[in-house]
């Protein structure tokens, strides 16, 4: 299938993908004076009196902004807002689908940090929650990180910790395949922007401890003057033996490739010299590090990747739906480590032990399951982290 | 009926009123990668290339922001953004019910000028319109008066020209009703905040020479180094004769009352010292600045209210919803003066000249036809007036 010109013809016949609709029914006199005035009046005076009845009265707790600023929109790059509004919309669409949330495309003329920081703050009032998309590195992290101290509502940028997320429970289920724990593995991750970085970080917190992280520059290290700031943290949290040397040194030995970076870097020799038993995520898109093919015929075990059309596909879908489902649930201030965590292992959980195989680590994006559980794990983990409060 | 309890209890069950859904279905493979990763990069990749074309590919056309601070919410006043929502939301839904337009709601965390004009701008790229509502005056006019000059989509702050073309359309039959011209008649115009600013500068469009405005110090008149400035301008466009008195002394022998103010000023004697055949609208809500029956019985020819448990109910959702449908199908980049007239004269034109009585000079607030005729009409005068080009 040409999926270009029939998305093409999709989005300009249906002319965009979402739309706003009542919950109630405007058939006669007294429905307007309930929905509207007179009737209104009272959730007003509700929540003018005690501002968290907004929750009782209002659609806030299930709507999300889909913010972006369009600077880093799938692989295109910096195309502006305009053009981000078909993904942002997309988004929308998914998590109404997989996990009932109301989610709205928020696309800002502006690519300044602290405007995007404010324009957020300034429309908070109408959103459950914040999800930020397609937004560029190292801002995104900036962003983020403001955005969490200084709203009450969840915020996650989709492109650090969804990614993150899926690659984990991939990983957990792979390394079940091929007989590894997590605190042995030597794994690779090439790619250092904001998913490599979220998935690095991830990937400490369940246990890994053996992380070499791979630019275009080769392997980051510590001290390194050309460090950027990111990057010097990065290198801080990985390579603890200090290595220097390029993605192709890197790999040797390795027992986990986890590739965010960009297609066709990765060789079949550079896949043929990691230890037995290698895991292979490619994830760039549309063109993996390495095609799917190559890396099963270069000898690793388990193969992952962006695609649709080839087993295991790391797609953020599985993720960032139920992941808002439950914190919106638990009304959780925020989406923090315990519930990022809890996503993870309840996406891995979805397949059976037994059911695992090579070619199925992770579930199909429109397992329908997984949001459900998804929610379920990470409302528990608001309540228990304290993020969220019972009752 | 108890409209606030009723009101209240409808808002719980539903969790507010609006929801945002798929236009399009994510049943398979095929339709996740149309609608989202891989297919979505082409209509990216067309708008990226010509700005316009968003409006081909997605939803922008048909998005409008009701956008508010929560300052001036129905008659409560400074209520905040928060429970300014189930307004937003109900105006959102009657959008939606009458005209097809998807609107959203914006309830924004500032109260300052330049941050509202600045949230606005940098949230519309997303939008095809901005609907302000139930912002302070006279904040709300220079508000509108910026994002005008500023944006290249349609501004309309409701509680102004909403108000002055539904009320404008009344007049303009009521006057058929008792046999005046526009010309000649005297209108009092009681309130001088948005709404009253909004309806003397339409009514001095429709023909209207001799108009006196009031506020709660009685006339205004040019030269009072009393008038803010906002009053003063009032006052220069008003009382030719440069009058002096209070609301009493306007009334007598007046042909229209006009009451955007507050409930239960004007007294039987005050309607009784109009001229014969007088036009009394009073829409201070939910208390009327007379109760229509005593309006009536005090000799008012023609009586008008907000409330829809009387005759003539003047209601805004006669104009907004059409208004917008007609300038987004146009593709508007503003909405003019000559598409809010056409807004009145299409709204009064829904009642055939036969048809008209003393108590059906306006259409019923859910007559389906009006939505329709103001949509149409707003279209023609926006290409006859150049707000939007042909093609």
């Amino acid at each position: 299938m040409d999926y270009n010109a029939a998305s093409l013809a999709l989005h300009e016949k249906s002319v965009g993908k979402i739309e706003v609709v009542s919950k109630v029914a405007i058939d006669n006199r007294d429905d307007l004076s309930l929905a509207y005035t007179p009737g209104v009046a009272q959730p007003c005076r509700e929540i003018s009196d005690a501002k968290s009845e907004v929750y009782r009265y209002t659609a806030k707790g299930n709507l999300v902004a889909v913010v972006t600023d369009g600077t880093a929109v799938l692989g295109l790059g910096d195309i502006g807002p305009e053009a981000a509004m078909p993904v942002m919309e997309g988004k929308a669409i998914l998590f109404k689908e997989f996990a009932d949330v109301d989610a709205f495309p928020i696309c800002l003329d502006t690519t300044d940090v602290d405007e995007i920081v404010q324009a957020v703050k300034m429309i908070a009032p109408t959103f459950g929650g914040i999800n930020l998309e397609d937004i560029s590195a190292p801002r995104c992290v900036e962003i983020e990180e403001r955005l969490k101290a200084e709203l009450d509502i969840p915020v996650f940028h989709d492109d650090q910790h969804g990614t993150a997320i899926v690659t984990s429970a991939a990983l957990i289920n792979a390394l079940k395949v091929v007989g590894k724990n997590l605190s042995e593995v030597r794994v690779v991750v090439n790619g250092a922007g904001s998913a490599g970085g979220a998935i690095i970080k991830m990937l400490l917190e369940l246990g890994v401890t053996d992380i070499l992280a791979c630019d275009k520059d080769g392997i980051l290290w510590q001290g390194n003057g050309a460090n950027a700031p990111h990057l010097e943290a990065l290198a801080c949290q990985t390579n603890r033996e200090k290595r220097k040397g390029s993605l192709v040194d890197a790999m040797i030995g390795s027992d986990v490739f986890i590739g965010v970076s960009a297609g066709n870097i990765v060789s079949r020799e550079m896949v043929a010299s990691m230890n037995t038993g290698a895991v292979v995520f490619a994830m760039a898109n549309p063109i993996p590090e390495i095609m799917p093919d190559d890396a099963r015929a270069a000898g690793a075990a388990v193969v992952g990747s962006g695609r649709s059309d080839f087993p295991n596909q790391v797609n953020n879908v599985l993720a960032f739906p139920g992941i808002f489902r439950g914190a919106l649930d638990a009304r959780a201030r925020e989406i923090n480590r315990p519930m990022t965590l809890a996503a993870a292992y309840a996406i891995a959980g979805i397949i059976k032990e037994e059911e695992l195989t090579a070619e199925y680590v992770i579930p199909d994006a429109l397992d329908r399951r997984v949001g459900k559980q998804v929610a379920e794990a990470v409302k528990q983990a608001a309540f228990e982290s304290g993020a969220a409060t019972r009752g």
